[in-house]
C-alpha cells in the first residue's frame, strides 16, 4: 500500500468533533433502519435464513467504515449479489448435499480472500473487463431472475422449480391456488413505500425539507412495521407465511466450512461475486464522490470491500457489496464520517438483541414486496436503448449476456457475456482503420486522401495505421500494403506514418520485417515517419533501422515529404472531396 | 466465394503446357521420395502404422493443388501435427479404448470441417490470435517433446511412459539396455542425410548447379534406401526393429468413425490442430510468395487446408497442412503450376501399389534418425533471443508457453498461451500512454511537454490520449484526469485531444459523460479536439456534443488554442527541454 491510500485511510478520524459525532449517529440509525428491512429481505433472496441478512450488517459495514476508500458507502447485502449466492448456493446443495447456510460464509470468506489477493497483485484493473454492455445485460436479466423467485412469496404459492422457465410454468399452472390475502399484502406493501416515497415525501419535504427526503425513503420500515403490527394484532398471522423464529443474539465468530471437494466448484461464482461486487460499489462511491473532488480507489476499495466479505464469512453471514439506495440515504440523512456505518452496525446488533421476537412475526409477502421494488433500479431502459443507437456491437454484447444469463444461468450467462466483450474488442482491434494520407496544400498536415484535397507524390505512397500494431492486426497491415501495391503499380516507395502506433509487439516487428523484405524483393522500399519515442527506442534495441536501410526513419511527415520529393519531383494535386 | 478467389484458383491451367508439364512431372517425382520416408516417419511419430503416413500423402495434395492458393506448398504429414495427433489419440485411447486407427481420420475430418466452417463464417482472422511468441515457445517445446519421443526408436529401446519427463525417467533407466546397433544406424542416418546435405551437395552443386541442390535434399530417400538395403541384404534384421507389413494397395475411401461421445473431447484438440496446421502453412506459403508479387490468401488457404483434411479423413489417413522441406524441395525442382503435388500423389500411390514389400523391410532407427534431423529446424533460437531484446512481455509469453507445453501437455499449454498472450494485450491496452501536450513555439505542432519545449495557457491543459477508448482502459483516463486536476488547482479547462483515439466504445462514452460531469460540478469545462471522422459521427449519434456544451469539439489543437487565448490569456512558453 502507497503512502498515499494511507494517509487516505485514516483522513476522516481528523473530522471527528462532537457536531459530527451526533449527526453521524443520527445517520447510522437511519441506515438501520434501513439495513434491517433489507437484509431480511436479500437473505431470503439468497435462500437463506433471516437473520444472516442482519449478520450480514454488522461486521462488514463496520469493517468497511475503517478500511474502505469512500466516505458514504453503505456496505451490507444487495440484490444482485444475493441472487448470485442463490444460484451458487443452489447448485451446491445438489451436488454435495451442502447446507446453503454452510456454503455462503464461505462463498463471502472465499469472495474476501480473492479481493484481498488481487489488491495485493494490483489486479484491480481486473474489473475494467467487466464492461457496461456486460454489466447492463446482467444487471437486466437479474432484474428478472429476482423478481422470478419472489413470486411464490408474493403469491403465496409453494413453487420449487429453480429455472427460470420452469418456476413461470409452475407460478402459471398453480395461478389458481393464488392467495388473494398475500397477494394483496405485497402489493399493498408496494403502494405503501410508493406513496410514503412520492405523495407523502413530497408534502413533507414542505414542512421539513430535510427530514422529509429521508422520511420517504424510510417505505420499507413503515411497510415491516405495519406488516408486523398487521400479523400481531390481526388473526391473520395464520393465513400468511411468516419468517418465523430468528436467533436472539449476535452471531459467533467461526471459520467458514471449507472442504477442498465443493472449495473448487464455488470458486469461478466466488470470484464472480467479488467483481460484480466490486465493480457495484467502485461505481456507487464514484457516483458520489464526483461532486466531493475526492475519489474511490479501486485498489483500496479492494481492502475494504475484501475485509469486508471476510468478516462476513467469519461472522456467519454472505456476501456483501455496498448499496446504492442505503449509500444514498445515508448521504441524504447527514453522515459526515465513516462513523455512521459503526454506528449503523451497532444500531443492528441492538435489534440482533432486542428485537427478533418481534420480527419473527413478519410475513414473507412484505419482504417480497420490498425486494419486488428494488429490482427497478437494476433496469436501465434508458442505458440499454442509448448503447443501441451509439453501437450495434456493444448492443449485441447487452442481449447476449441477457439472454446467456437467463438461459445458461448466471455464471456461465455472465462468463459468456465477458467473453463475447473481450471477442469483439479484440476483432475490433484485427481490423484496424487504414488511410492513405497526402499533405493538405500550404501546410504540414497530413490527411485522409479520401476525405480531402491534399497533394501527393506520384511514386510514393503514405499510408497510416490507426492502431497500435499487435499480434491480432499485423498481417493486417501487411495484406494491406501489399493489396495496395499491387492496385498501384507505379509505386516506388511507402512511407508508413506511425503517428497513431503506440506500440509495435514481437508478432509485428517480425511482420514488418517480412513486409520490408517482400518490398525489397519487388524493388520498393519502405520508411518510416513519426514514430513516437517510446517505439522507437524499442525498435533501435533490435537494430531495426539498418534492417530498414535503404529505408529511412522520418521525424515527421513533412521530412519525408520533403526528401522523397527530390526523387520523385512530379508533385499533383488531387482536387476531388469527398465527404 | 467473391469472383477474385476463383479467379486465382483457375489461373495456374492457363499456364499448362507440355514444357511445364514435364517439369512438373519430375518436380512431382523429386517431391514424392521427401513424402514417403516422411510420410512413415510422422506416422510412427504420431503413433500410427507407416501406411497412414503415406495415405495422407495422397488425396490431401493433390485436393490442395485443385483448391489451395499458393502454387508450390506442398501438404501433407508435418511433424508438429504429428505430435499433436500423438497426443489426443493418447488420451482419447486411455479414456475410452478407442484405436488411434480410428481416431487419427475422424481428427482429420473434424480438423477439415472446423476449418471450412471458419472459412464460410471468415473466421480466418482467429489465426491472428495464435502469436508468434506463442508459436515459438510451442514449436520449442514440440521439438523436444518429439526428439523424446524418438529416443526409444533411436535407442533401440521399449519405453512406454507417456509423460516428457517420465520418459526421460525410463530412458536413463534403461541405458544399459541401449541397443548399439539401432543407435548406431540412427547416427548413421543422421551423418548420411548431412552428408548429402552438406559436402556432397556442395560438390555436386560445382558439377551440375541444379541438380547438386535437389539431392542434396533428398537425404532421407537415400537413407531410407540404405536402411532397407542394410536389412535385406545383411543378417542384422534379426536384431532390428522394422516397420513391418504394410498393406498394398490404395486406401479404400471410408466414412471416418465418430462417436458424440469422444467426438467432444476430440474437438478442441481438433480446433487447436487446425489452427496451427493453417498458420504453418500460410506462413510457408507466404515466405515463398513474397518473391512473386502473389500472395497466399488466409481465407483461401482455409478452403484448401479445410479440404485437403477432409480428404485425410475420407481416405484413412490423418491431420495434414503443408510442409516447409518439402515445399522447398518443390520449388527448387522446378515446380510450375500445383500439377506437381498432383504427379508427386501419383507417384506415391505407385509405391503403394508396387513397394509395399520393400518399405517393410526397413529399419525403424532410420525413421527416428530422419525426425530427429527434422526437428531442428522447429528451434529457433535466434528469434527466441531476439524477442528477449525487444519485448520482455513477450519474451515471457515464450516461456510461458514452452513450460506450459512441455508440463500441462500439447493441448492445455498450448490454450494456456494462447490466453497469456491475449491477456498481456488487453493490459497493454488497459494502461495507455496519456500525455500532457503543449504547442511547438511557431508552429501548429503539438508535442509532450515533458519532452518539448512549449508553449501552454494557464488554466489549461491539454491531454492526449494514446490509444482508443475502450471499455479496458476508460476508467484509466477518468482516473488520470482526476488526479491532473487534483495536482494543479488552477486549471479551468481541459482539452481531451483525441488524434490517437480510433473509437470510443460504449463504455467509454458512458465514463466519458461521467467525467464532465464531474468536472462541470468543480466549475471545470471539457472540451475535445482532433476528433476523427468516424469517432464524431458516432458522438453525433448519441447528442454527446450538445451534453458536452459548454464544452465544444474543436477542429484541431490550433483552434483550441486559439479560442481558448481569449480567456486564458496569458501565455507561458516551457523553457527545459527533457529527452
Amino acid at each position: 500500500m502507497t503512502r498515499d491510500q494511507i494517509r487516505l485511510a485514516a483522513d476522516w478520524w481528523q473530522d471527528v468533533v462532537p457536531s459530527t459525532l451526533a449527526r453521524d449517529a443520527i445517520a447510522g440509525l437511519v441506515i438501520a433502519a434501513l439495513l434491517v428491512p433489507q437484509g431480511m429481505a436479500y437473505a431470503m433472496l439468497a435462500g437463506l435464513p433471516p437473520e444472516m441478512g442482519l449478520y450480514a450488517s454488522l461486521l462488514p459495514p463496520a469493517l468497511y467504515a475503517v478500511f474502505g476508500s469512500s466516505r458514504y458507502l453503505a456496505v451490507g447485502p444487495v440484490a444482485v449479489i444475493s441472487l448470485m449466492v442463490a444460484t451458487a448456493t443452489a447448485t451446491l446443495g445438489q451436488r454435495h448435499g451442502i447446507d446453503p447456510m454452510v456454503a455462503a460464509p464461505a462463498l463471502a470468506f472465499m469472495s474476501g480472500l480473492i479481493l484481498l489477493i488481487m489488491g495485493l497483485l494490483r489486479l484491480g484493473f481486473l474489473t475494467h473487463f467487466l464492461s457496461r454492455p456486460v454489466l447492463l445485460g446482467f444487471m437486466t436479466a437479474a432484474a428478472i431472475l429476482i423478481g422470478l423467485s419472489q413470486l411464490p412469496h408474493a403469491l403465496g404459492l409453494s413453487v420449487d422449480a429453480r429455472a427460470p422457465l420452469g418456476q413461470i410454468q409452475e407460478v402459471f399452472g398453480q395461478l389458481g391456488a393464488v392467495s388473494m390475502l398475500t397477494a394483496g399484502l405485497t402489493v399493498g406493501t408496494i403502494l405503501l413505500i410508493l406513496l410514503i416515497g412520492g405523495p407523502l415525501a413530497r408534502r413533507l419535504r414542505q414542512l421539513w425539507p430535510h427530514a422529509g427526503s429521508i422520511v420517504g425513503r424510510m417505505g420499507a420500515l413503515f411497510a415491516v412495521t405495519f406488516g408486523i403490527g398487521l400479523a400481531m394484532f390481526t388473526g391473520l398471522s395464520d393465513h400468511l407465511s411468516q419468517i418465523g423464529e430468528i436467533p436472539r443474539g449476535l452471531p459467533r465468530p467461526e471459520w467458514p466450512a471449507l472442504e477442498i471437494v465443493w472449495i473448487l466448484e464455488l470458486s469461478g461464482m466466488a470470484f464472480l461475486i467479488s467483481l460484480v461486487g466490486l465493480m457495484e460499489s467502485v461505481s456507487i462511491g464514484r457516483g458520489l464522490a464526483a461532486r466531493d473532488n475526492e475519489d474511490v480507489q479501486p485498489n483500496r476499495e479492494l481492502l475494504g470491500i475484501g475485509l469486508s466479505n471476510l468478516g462476513a464469512g467469519l461472522s456467519g453471514a454472505y456476501p456483501v457489496t455496498g448499496g446504492l439506495s442505503r449509500t444514498v440515504v445515508a448521504k441524504d440523512a447527514g453522515a459526515v464520517t465513516p462513523l455512521a456505518g459503526l454506528f449503523a452496525a451497532l444500531a443492528v446488533s441492538l435489534v440482533l438483541l432486542f428485537a427478533t421476537p418481534l420480527l419473527a412475526e413478519l410475513p414473507r409477502a412484505v419482504l417480497a414486496g420490498i425486494i419486488l421494488l428494488a429490482i427497478v433500479q437494476l433496469l436501465d431502459v434508458h442505458a440499454v436503448q442509448e448503447t443501441w443507437r451509439y453501437n450495434r456491437g456493444d448492443a449485441a454484447v447487452i442481449g447476449i449476456t441477457f439472454f446467456g444469463v437467463l438461459s445458461l444461468g448466471v455464471e456461465v450467462g455472465l462468463i459468456v457475456g465477458i467473453m463475447v466483450s473481450i471477442g469483439l474488442l479484440l476483432w475490433r482491434i484485427s481490423q484496424p482503420h487504414v488511410a492513405m494520407v497526402g499533405r493538405v496544400p500550404g501546410s504540414e498536415h497530413f490527411r485522409n486522401r479520401e476525405r480531402h484535397a491534399v497533394e501527393t507524390l506520384t511514386g510514393v505512397c503514405f499510408i497510416r495505421v490507426d492502431e497500435s500494431l499487435q499480434f491480432p492486426n499485423s498481417r493486417f497491415l501487411r495484406d494491406t500494403v501489399l493489396e495496395t501495391i499491387r492496385d498501384n503499380s507505379d509505386i516506388q516507395s511507402i512511407v508508413l506514418v506511425c503517428s497513431a502506433i503506440n506500440d509495435i509487439d514481437s508478432t509485428a516487428l517480425a511482420t514488418l520485417e517480412e513486409l520490408d523484405l517482400s518490398l525489397k524483393a519487388r524493388g520498393m522500399v519502405m520508411h518510416l515517419s513519426e514514430v513516437k519515442g517510446p517505439v522507437l527506442d524499442q525498435l533501435l534495441k533490435v537494430d531495426f533501422p539498418s534492417k530498414l536501410s535503404p529505408g529511412r526513419i522520418f521525424f515527421t511527415n513533412q521530412d519525408a515529404f520533403s526528401a522523397l520529393q527530390e526523387n520523385h519531383s512530379r508533385c499533383r494535386s488531387k482536387k476531388e472531396i469527398k465527404s
